[in-house]
């Protein structure tokens, strides 16, 4: 049964990917300096419309065009911050989805507090981040060491579980296996590559092809999980034929915008519960 | 005659391209965070000096060394808006051309409005934007819908025509077809790739390389054209063995380094009245 | 005697690269815009581990965290020289080494006061720039424009020795030949290819890679050389199937992660004295 409900949920991830190019929709980045060239690539290859703007003054405008708000907190000021709090309140406003990057999250009290100051502006549609990221949004502080383990995969899991429930939000936990949960279901996916571990802002490429899928598809789980799967079959195909970390960005931008139905529904690795 | 005329704007074309790679003009950026690394290497590949500086407490002497000032408001804040004005004031002051691209002009009260600030500073040797951004500088709002349309193109070049006989700037409104005009001259130039639009700041890129070719001719209208003809027959080279966004933006820079005379006199498609 | 003195070097060199590769060290980048995304690529290619971080609420808190704090001045403001204090300080009292990369020191007054002033948050351990900012950071004015030719060279590298002796600190001069010194000791490394000054942000990469090595090794002059030695090589590498800026650009990141020992000592070309 549960091999059931993942093909289902594959078939509709191919739905929202379909929409997406057909409809182009404008996808609102604030995010990091540091990504912010490869999250529009990411985005136009997939067929969305990446917008960067984050001056205070035309935030809430912008997020007034867009069919999704993507908050990544990995370059943060806290000019930047309070911009950020301005267009999650308008989005909340007028119903657009955000999707929060809270990068190194527990590296720095000013991260960790950022997220959990963006976290308050509820609801948040999805949360994705690293395991320790997860954990330091949870406010479980001390053992992110552990996260790469197994004990450790499992204590993010739970923090995410915990998370949605409180938030009322979806939480992913992005990793060489990613999870998904909405706090009642829970998605478990299996696809990506090492190699996407050696090219800077691939998280926060998730965050935004997130932030397409949920501004193409109102059941925000299933959005999240189209737009792992999707990215993660798009880092596989892109690996085959570029062993290095160089072409395989390269080739990832390539893959995304030439993946499809049938690669999807023949690649995809997704269980549901 | 018109023939003659594209063919002779050709020739000139080459001839600016020939003295920027024996000049390596400097060519001063202040433009936004998106498209920093791939303006700087577009200009590195034509053979044009980049430099990016935005600290209101440099951009006048930094003027004072380039041959170009491009300012692009792609990712605006306030402060950048201060600086990009007394930059305009420097380079106004010691007759360095500027060309000014509007990015976004249109989508945000915030923008529209920096672009006429900045248009006001003028003389802005160029504006070069896409159909809706530089009707939105011309003050016409509300038909932005129709600019892909042949309505909507017609219209942003009425825009275009009327912005150079205001303001006494060259304009380029760029799409499938560019169109280039000082108010009296117009030409029209009809290379370029469809991938270009699937690549983050190619549009802003096609700024940058106007500087450069500013930077090495004083007509301003022939500089304009040579910058979108040199730029356009790049990208369809580049596309040739490049299927994918990702390979295509490599291989743009890999065109622009390579690009020489005899291509572009085969690859050009000017038409002058 | 100067080529065993050297063999050893690069035997040392490779010890610390295998060490970098082993124990992924966090390198604290506070740099510009534009080479945000390649460095990080770079750290990532190469084996380290990169973080980005310039709010003075938390750079103290990241340098904590850090093996080496790389300051670059490449695109700067008021706010960003003083996280850049603050992180400077921070890392002195955590005897965290400090690689600084002057960009652009002597073309205006702002960029070779904040060079100065950040030398004056002493020590740094490594100070790398090309001939005219080592002789700017050196208060060397008005004879930058015969940096390129032998006489130039010789002025900097004499800047540097000075520099090295008053300072009590690693200089490095890159060009096409590299030159390091530490005010006693001298290394000469001729590796490198001609296409890296083709690429934006390659002198910035060597200096975020000899924040890399110091990460990982005491020997200040010795961490220089390995990673001017490793990058140069890298570059030969990258040059060979990638004619065009653009290839070789992504080739670089592709040799950046196959580079290992074998191949250093077989390429390498330093000499010491």
């Amino acid at each position: 049964m549960e091999k059931d409900l993942g093909l289902k949920m594959v078939e509709k991830s191919c739905d929202i990917l379909e929409t997406i190019r057909g409809q182009h929709p404008l996808v609102h980045n604030i995010t990091n300096y540091v990504v912010m060239n490869f999250t529009a690539n990411v985005l136009l290859a997939l067929g969305a419309s990446p917008v960067m703007a984050h001056a205070i003054e035309e935030v809430e405008e912008m997020v007034g065009l867009a069919g999704a708000l993507v908050i990544n907190i990995g370059t943060l000021s806290k000019q930047w911050i309070d911009s950020m709090t301005v267009a999650a309140r308008a989005a909340r406003a007028r119903s657009v989805p955000i999707v929060l990057d809270p990068v190194g999250a527990g590296a720095t009290r000013f991260r960790t507090e950022a997220a959990w100051k963006l976290m308050g502006e509820a609801p948040v549609a999805v949360l994705r981040g690293n395991a320790s990221e997860i954990m330091a949004v949870a406010g479980q502080k001390g053992i992110t060491r552990g996260v790469d383990s197994v004990h450790g995969t499992e204590y993010a899991r739970q923090a995410a579980r915990d998370l949605a429930k409180t938030h009322g939000t979806v939480v992913a936990v992005t990793g060489p296996e990613d999870f998904v949960t909405d706090g009642s279901r829970e998605a478990r996916i299996a696809n990506g590559h090492a190699l996407m571990s050696k090219v800077t802002g691939t998280g926060c490429a998730a965050s935004a092809i997130t932030g397409a899928f949920c501004a193409s598809e109102p059941d925000v789980l299933a959005a999240a999980i189209g737009a792992l799967v999707t990215f993660g079959i798009a880092g596989e195909l892109a690996a085959r034929p570029n062993p290095g970390p160089g072409s395989f960005q390269v080739g990832l931008l390539d893959a995304l915008n030439a993946i499809d139905s049938a690669v999807i529904k023949e690649g995809a690795r997704v269980t549901l519960s």
